[in-house]
This record gives C-alpha cells, structure tokens and sequence, in this order.
C-alpha cells in the first residue's frame, strides 16, 4: 500500500488506480460544488449522480451537457427529497461516496441517520475525520472529532478510533501512531476523558485496533513535536509523531482544526465516518480545494473494487 | 496609552518608560531563568530579588556580581522556603512581580494561593493569560484560559474576562473585542458555556467589564477571520478581529496554544491574574524569547508607580 503523504500524491494516487467512483451530489446548486465536481471529471477522480430539487435544475443540467459520461442526473423536488433519494442511491449500489451540496446539514444528516434506510448500521458512531496538510509537519495529520461528537463517551471514543485508523491504513500508515489529547499527561478522574485513555490503550495493548501506537494523556504540541516531548522527559513512538490525534471533547477539536486552517496554512480533507459508504459534508467556511481534496479522500478510502 | 501591537514594540515601550520593576525570583538555578534575568538587567528592563534553596545559591551569586545595582540575593534552605519568601517581599510591597524559576509549579502555587499569606485576594480567580504574536494576524492576540481553569463557572469566565480586558486596556487596547469561543454559532444547553456566554454578553452590554465589544458563540476562525464571518453571513465588530479569545475549556484553549506556538510560527506571553501582583509561570516547553516576553509583559501591565 502506497503510503500517502500530501494531497498532491492523494490525487495522483486516485488518478493511478483509475477505479473512477460514483459520486451521489446531494443539490449540486452552489458555485463551490460546481467546482468540486468540474474538477474532478477533468482530473479522472470521480464520476457524479447529481440529485437535485426543482428549483435548482440547471447547474445539474449543464454539468451534464460538458460531461456526459461522467454525469448522471436524478431530479427530485425538494432538497429533503433529494437527499433520500442520494442515499437509496448508496444503498442501492449504484454510489459509492455520498457529497452534500447546497442542503442544510441537519437535512441530509436525517436522511442519513434514518434507522431503516439511511447509511449508519445498527450501533454504529456517526463520527467526523479531518486530515491535515501542514507545511511544518512531514506527513498528514488526522484529527477527530473536530465536527459531530460533542463530548465522546468510552464507546464512542472506541469507534472513532476503529473508523480513524482504518482510514490511516487505506492511507499506506500501516501501524498508526495515536495521540489522546488533553492538557498535560496527567491521568485524573477531575478529567473523566483521561480515564478512558487509559481503558483505550488497554484495549489497544489488546490488539483492538490492529497494528497502532497509542499515547497519552498528551498535549497537542508534545504529539506533534519531538523536541518538547524531549524537554518533558517524554519518549514513545508516538511523542512528536502523530498520525492521529483524538481530541477530549469538540470544541478542542473545532479550536484545533480552525486554528491551523487559519494561522497555520493547513490544507484540509474531511469526511465523515461510520457510515456504510463515505459521506463528504463540505462547511460553508472551507476552501475549494479543502472540498475536492475532501471528496478525493473519500473516493479514495472507499473499500472494494479498488 | 500607547497602542501595544507586538513584543518588540512591547519591550520598547517598556524601557521608555524607565521604571524597571522589582522581580522576584523563586529559585533561580536553571539556564533559562538565568538568560531572562540578564537580558532583562541588560536592556534595562527589571530588577531581581533572587531567592535561591540552599542547593543552588551559585548561579544566584554569579548574577548579582555581574550586575550589582540590579539584583539583590536572598538566601533560604528549601525551594518551598524559597516560594514563601518571594511571596513575603510581593506582599510586603518589596517586588512588584512574581516569577517562577526551578521549582516545581505546585509547590509555588501552594505559596500564591495560601489564604493568610498569599497573593490571591478573598475571592479572587486564578487564571491564566496567553498572549500571541502571530505572522499573520495585525495585532496581539489575548486567549484564556489556555492552563489553569478546567471549566470556567458563569462566576469564573466573568473575573477572567474582567482581569484580561485589564491587561488589554494596559496594553492599551481601549475597547477589547471579546470573542466566546466554541464550536459554532449556537446557543444550546446541550453546551451550557454557551448559556453562560448569553449572561457575559447580558453583564457586556450592562457595563461589567467596561467599554467592550464581546460576541459569541463563534468558533475561533471566525473571530479572527473576517472572511468565515463574511461566508457565514456573521458581521459584528468582533468577527475577523478579536483582540481577546475565551475558551469553553480547558483542553480548547491548551489545544489553541500549542497549535500556533508549533504550527503557526507564535510567539507567546503568558501571566497570572487574579493576584494582587503579576505571577510569571513559564512552562518547560516555552522558548528563552517567550520567557522574557512574559516577564515583559508582567512588568509592563503591573499597575502603579508607572
């Protein structure tokens, strides 16, 4: 498995494989998802079912006068209609990643999570997974949850860490090296997510999630920094090595995620996970790239016939 | 009041005004404090009481022979003897600042917070104030509370926000534009920070803290890019241009901080408020340069005699 260091060599590496997944665009109405999906026919990665609603059919339409082969259109006639009809498409086989458009994120997120015919099994953690490509840090950094899960319990925390590291080893991270986030390396009970990093790395002693590093209580610098892990006395194959960091609670995460998007020139992938096929929720505030490396991410981690 | 926009500006400011303050040191034995105490005594910035353990008298010497109108020594057996001791010569009027050396940071704290003979005053809050100096934000960033106060009280976020808007104004920042982070723009009891926002916001507008602009919820790239405001329809005086940063909690603000110190080239101040004198903590990991901006910065913001 080629190991991916940047999104560059993300998009090259989808190109390679040359397995164009089918793409279910839920109201393809906004100038940045035009964008995305422009992009993507040009540049091989992905093919498209554009759903749309009736008030918004010519961006569909003329998407797919310049593609034809690469465009399918599916018209429905409110965006919530639509949306259940994106994720019968998944369902059906007949998508494989699913990408909102201009549609309210509550709106699509109910077609998806609907018990009987949406996209998570049954006790199954809807969770967010955002990758980062800073210009300081040497490979991708994943991050979760920045987005979805307020504050993870002991089982939520499990989940994420299960979906995040798969995602890593579709990445070519073989044994990946997880960082649990807090603000110093004290275990407490005052720090309720401390004690579940020490049952996670029980469970990752026990072979829970496959080949992994796993560190912590530590904070975000010392993860990502050998020198202050040195300063500290800390040493681990994951201090100053992260591939992964798992944040204690959202606002952590979002603070995180946010501050390197601004001070930091992160570049940014980020998908959601648990689903039963990739789900790509671009937010209003992310860059045209961020949204085609997001849904390159996605086509590119989607399991089978690649 | 001179507009404070970064730490060079800071020191520079500083040495004008030609009033060194009077630092004592608890256990000055390390490298580091000893490369701030003698760029300090070389641009003119401070003076010390040096109050060594019986162990480490040697460097405390050495410092007072090379500047001897500048630092003044002061012997004691133990490093805890050595914390109450500078607290002693705070309280007695003697040094207008307080600054960690080797010793660990409990053992100091144990002498701050001490009710009969400390430096907290009935009722006070200790928290924590970072300051930032950012490559590529036009001015000083303030963000509490980024290492002492897990989860702010309705009762907490209010003297935090009140003691930093002080050092603001001190830096002379009239009108500080106060961000409430966190993860979105909702106000929700699921996150009952954010229904403590609504209150400060309530105590902003009634003139608790002053001549104010504060807004939030808002997660931390809107308050400090105004082009996220602009993509989600937000506009305040605060999006795109806070001056001060609030955390939900702990970990946010921990997790903010050490982002930019690594990944977005910061440099960093930091103090102590809530005590009757300026309190400098500087972590292990902190650079020899952030070390003496905080020492900068306590000095500057000490009110009184200057």
């Amino acid at each position: 498995m080629e190991l991916i260091r940047s999104f560059t060599q993300l998009v090259q590496a989808l190109q390679r494989r040359g397995v164009r997944r089918r793409v279910a665009v839920v109201c393809p109405n906004d100038a940045h998802t035009e964008y995305v999906v422009q992009r993507s026919l040009r540049e091989g990665t992905a093919r498209f079912l554009l759903v749309t609603d009736a008030a918004h059919r010519e961006p569909s339409v003329r998407l797919r006068a310049a593609a034809p082969d690469g465009v399918q259109v599916y018209e429905t006639s409110t965006p919530e209609e639509a949306a259940v009809r994106a994720v019968a498409l998944v369902r059906a086989g007949e998508a494989d990643v699913l990408m909102k458009g201009l549609i309210n994120t509550d709106s699509l997120l109910r077609a998806v999570l609907n018990k009987e015919e949406g996209l998570l099994p049954p006790g199954g953690v809807l969770s967010h997974l955002a990758v980062m490509q800073l210009p300081v840090y040497p490979k991708l950094l994943f991050c979760s949850d920045v987005a979805v899960i307020p504050r993870p319990t002991l089982a939520q925390f499990r989940a994420v860490v299960g979906a995040d590291v798969s995602v890593c080893r579709r990445l070519g991270v073989g044994c990946p090296r997880v960082a649990l986030v807090h603000c110093s390396e004290k275990v407490s009970d005052k720090f309720p997510h401390t004690l579940d990093y020490v049952r996670l790395k029980e469970d990752a002693a026990q072979g829970r999630f496959g080949e992994v590093y796993m560190d912590g209580p530590m904070d975000a610098k010392t993860a990502c920094d050998a020198h202050s892990g040195e300063v500290k006395g800390l040493c681990s194959p994951v201090v100053g090595n992260a591939d992964l960091l798992v944040f204690p609670n959202i606002e952590a995460g979002n603070v995180f995620y946010k501050a390197l998007t601004l001070f930091g020139g992160a570049d940014t992938a980020c998908m959601l996970t648990g689903t039963t096929a990739p789900v790509v929720v671009p937010s209003r505030a992310d860059s045209g790239d961020s949204k085609y490396y997001s849904l390159a991410l996605a086509c590119y981690v989607k399991e089978g016939g690649g």
